[in-house]
């Protein structure tokens, strides 16, 4: 199944393909290496209709950071939100977390990817989303676990950190599928299992100092 | 001080001038994204120069993967070897490991946003070192600690995983820098110390099953 980006309402089914084509195309290619001639072939449309739609290449990656993002900070902000216990809450979350990255793999991959670049104006734009997921976080897991350990780390180190951890299955796929063929391939509720409990291991551990 | 990818034996200053710069460039702008002309401008040497000691952008690109990971396979080997516990030697491992990723920033984020691309060249040369880093931590981190604990993470979990928690800092810095003018830096040992407490609260767990 070929994931899909949902555009802005009104949209046609043009501009949902060339943004889906955009995603694929970034994810296995590099933003760089990918030509909008070659994004419209691939898409069916003419170079006219991407400018029409977007203007420039970095449009289409402003919007799929928006998608990935949002879709994200969504799962935080359901699965950490409630009356139930931390490590409850942690478990939740990274599972929903692990399966939205697999059900994303592209815009992962883009968005991770494009992460540590230069350019200004995408800079200030990953720094905004990235500033909200480190504020749920804090709020959600650093704060609570302080609360019993003080040398718990801080949003700035876990917030990336987890995203990391739960990306790099993603990141890793060529060398992980490779290993797999001889051992069988792992799903992602055990993957996710796996990532929560080393968290969990931590935040266990706070909790003893309480 | 800016970082230094050596080549091989028999270097002379134009050939590492232009790796050098290669990694700089495809580091801020991506693979995809810096054309050998800028490159060799860069450099300072002309087209030709770049193509009679590499033939092509690919080439530069397996030489900074080779140098990236022979030399994180190298503190791996070193600082996971010997007769320490367990814990000793992760907490070594991680902490080396965070300050050759600091001291080769530019080659580690070459490296991380090349590994998932799709090109069958670079991919197997990827998998290759990938197994070599994920046999080590199999050999020193998770065979030891299955002992113990039989749902510890298997190495193409742990491998994959440790590597990317560690390289989130340099992948996320952009928005982590933003928030550190607020709240003072964070010095390297430091951030190791948060890694390594996450994953030795993870083995600990396990040594408690024993």
């Amino acid at each position: 199944m070929q994931e899909k980006v949902k555009g802005k309402a009104g949209v046609n089914s043009s501009r949902e393909r060339i943004l889906n084509e955009a995603v694929r195309l970034f994810a296995r290619k590099g933003f760089g290496s990918t030509g909008l001639r070659e994004l419209a072939a691939s898409a069916e449309v003419n170079l006219a209709m991407i400018n029409y739609f977007f203007g420039s290449k970095k449009t289409l990656l402003k919007e799929i950071l928006d998608h990935f993002f949002s879709g994200y900070l969504a799962v935080a902000r359901i699965d950490l939100a409630g009356p139930d216990d931390l490590e409850r809450k942690v478990e939740r979350f990274v599972r929903g977390a692990a399966i939205y990255f697999a059900e994303n793999r592209d815009s992962l991959l883009v968005t991770i990817t494009e992460l540590p670049r230069d350019d200004p104006e995408i800079l200030s734009y990953k720094a905004n989303w990235g500033r909200q997921l480190m504020d749920i976080i804090d709020q959600e897991i650093c704060v609570p676990a302080r609360k019993c350990d003080p040398d718990f780390p801080p949003a700035r180190v876990v917030g990336p950190m987890l995203t990391s951890m739960l990306a790099s299955r993603f990141l890793f796929f060529p060398v992980i599928s490779k290993i797999e063929t001889r051992t069988g391939e792992m799903d992602i509720a055990e993957y996710a299992s796996h990532i929560s409990g080393i968290l969990l291991a931590r935040i266990k551990q706070a909790d003893r100092d309480c």
